[in-house]
């Protein structure tokens, strides 16, 4: 049906200016006549999109064409390397984090503060931290084009519906902070992190490791979040459902059987480094802990496994640099409790990001954002042609 | 991109008669100027379409339009009720079903025979059941235009993978029965039953409950199978983890906890119908084995939700009849398990459809097959035009 009534002017512009950009994010170091050919537009509609996106800062030129034979070298274009950059913030349960990457996903800095956020002091706290990160950029000369916060809880429309180990129920950050965001789940934002700049697969569950457990379903290459947004919620998975008290309610969840509080309690270790120090030195303790915790993690995905039939799993969070510890008792659970295995294995891998994936996901979904719609963008940072071309 | 490329003969010839027979079952009675408006196809090319369907008895011509006004009044058509008729048979742990329907999804018979198949003699019975109702279509007059087979397993590419509970791995039914079928796990044949002639919902998860419990997941209007396939099986969730063995090696699953015949040792009754006594009369011992059914139920679609968001839950088997008693026990578990359902409640219905549903959605598939690519089914069954206008 595509094609059959003719589009807009605002809507070609805008469809016109996302190809372009996509294409040169894709290819850096293109020319316009090979910005052309990937597209199909015509050179003429090339060079009118890339200027608008030079004068806006989204794309700079750079060298001539490095190329053999007869005929003019155009110059390449690729993302500007000063144009707007995402800034990421991180709510955890005991901690802040930020972030800052440019267009192409690139870390400019990051940042963490350890701090108990289980206080009503937080949004003071975030605010503040949020300040430091924009003083940060200012410094640096970088423009800051949106603000990702993650955070540990289920987000519907940009609401904070539930984040029980916050203690928080319908919080609207952008209420209390006093501007907008793309706030969402920190799981669905490190397995976002994982897709575009960890592991190279185009179907996998990333689960997470902290004090909650969270994970992030990717499908074909794009985040599953359910029917109505809340899907991906593994921390609550029932695991051993007559077993302790959760801190949701309900008795032996994923998190409560196997979340990092519980494997320290286990291991009777005090921080995560005492737990690795009881590891390495090989521990009884410890090494039961570990295989413990992954033998209900196992039971916890393998449910993921038999309802999405998903071909990887990622640990990230602790569990990434668990992942030796974890690995064995894990796939082994899932052999047992996946009929399917037999002839579909399934591959578990750490994270290539660890701890910072979920703050690195809330940074790049602001550039993503800006390079599926830079119309967008410059419609809102830009307001009229006349005004680009005046800077 | 789509319309960059011109599309050859065959793929425009293909996808029109698509078109144009989507649109005739969409809406039945309508006149060929009525179809070109609803395809946007002219009515040249509409009647070329219709000549040919009509030709092949896909489509009946019937009474001219009624219409108020001037203007000739044109001959309207719908899916001819002679046409091809999709056959579903259904391999059951103790039956085996067959289902005939019409284009339309109508249902011209429907036969049941209870016999216990976990014997190496199945595929002759099955053999046998089959041609006994090509024999009744043949008696009617009816021409078959493709088997769809429902089978309480996992199947790959047409082939069984695994149904533990008739000690199956690896059929091939292709191989074993000397002809080419429509194969599918059983629970998804039902859920697309619901959705075609069942339930109006767009996104539901239909579990059925018989020996064993199988699961088919709608999402957006299709059936979700997941990564490879083999999604949407939830028999084989770790309800009671450390609980009595199942049938697949492993403890505790679903299916060992909340089917049919764990209901059954628990209410102390020899068969269904015993049970549903019990129950009408009051009988302690089979509330209390239905509503433990119902908490393990609970406990494993809180699973499902908690990971896809799915709004709504279809009971269907023998749990469309236990509705009246699943129901309150199982919300109850679903509103302790699942968090998001404070704002997003999840509804339980019963299945319209009952333990018919797995064979119906066998049969449907075939001609849902034909009118989806009514080329495929011209070009098989109607070598050339030649031939077709010989006939």
């Amino acid at each position: 049906m595509i094609g059959t009534r003719p589009a807009g002017q605002h809507t070609v512009r805008r469809h016109n200016a996302a190809l372009v950009l996509g294409a040169i994010a894709d290819g850096p170091g293109t020319s316009r006549a090979g910005l052309s050919t990937a597209t199909g537009l015509t050179k003429a509609t090339v060079s009118s999109v890339v200027d608008r996106l030079i004068a806006a800062d989204l794309v700079a030129e750079g060298e001539p064409e490095r190329r053999a034979g007869p005929g003019r070298r155009g110059t390449v274009v690729s993302l500007s390397p000063t144009g707007p950059h995402g800034l990421g913030i991180e709510i955890g349960v005991d901690y802040l984090a930020s972030c800052l990457v440019d267009l192409t996903g690139a870390v400019r800095f990051e940042e963490v503060r350890y701090a108990d956020n289980r206080t009503p002091r937080v949004f003071q706290r975030v605010s503040a931290f949020l300040h430091k990160a924009r003083k940060q950029a200012e410094a640096l000369g970088i423009s800051v084009g949106g603000v990702g916060i993650a955070v540990p809880g289920l987000v519907e429309s940009g609401l904070v519906r539930l984040a029980p180990n916050l203690g928080w129920r319908d919080v609207d950050l952008a209420d209390r902070l006093g501007e907008t965001f793309t706030v969402a789940n920190e799981a669905n934002f490190a397995a976002l992190a994982e897709l575009w700049h960890g592991t190279a697969l185009p179907d996998f569950v990333h689960v997470s490791g902290e004090i909650g457990i969270g994970a992030g379903i990717v499908l074909d290459r794009a985040l599953f979040e359910g029917v109505r947004g809340a899907g991906g919620e593994i921390g609550h998975l029932p695991v051993a459902p007559d077993g302790p008290p959760c801190s949701c309610g309900a008795n032996g969840c994923l998190e409560r059987m196997a979340g990092q509080d519980e494997i320290l309690r286990l291991a009777g270790a005090e921080t995560v480094d005492d737990l690795f120090s009881a590891l390495e030195s090989g521990s009884a303790a410890a090494l039961t802990a570990v295989s413990t915790a992954a033998r209900h993690l196992g039971l916890g995905l393998s449910t993921v496994v038999n309802l999405m039939d998903v071909p990887a799993v990622v640990l990230g969070g602790t569990y990434a640099r668990l992942e030796p510890w974890l690995r064995e008792p894990l796939l082994a659970e899932l052999e047992r409790r996946v009929p399917s295995t037999t002839w579909s294995p399934v591959r578990v891998v750490p994270s290539a990001l660890g701890t910072g994936a979920a703050v690195r996901g809330a940074a790049c979904s602001v550039v993503r954002g800006i390079l599926a719609d830079p119309e967008h963008h410059l419609t809102t940072h830009w307001p009229s042609d006349q005004d680009a071309r005046g800077r």
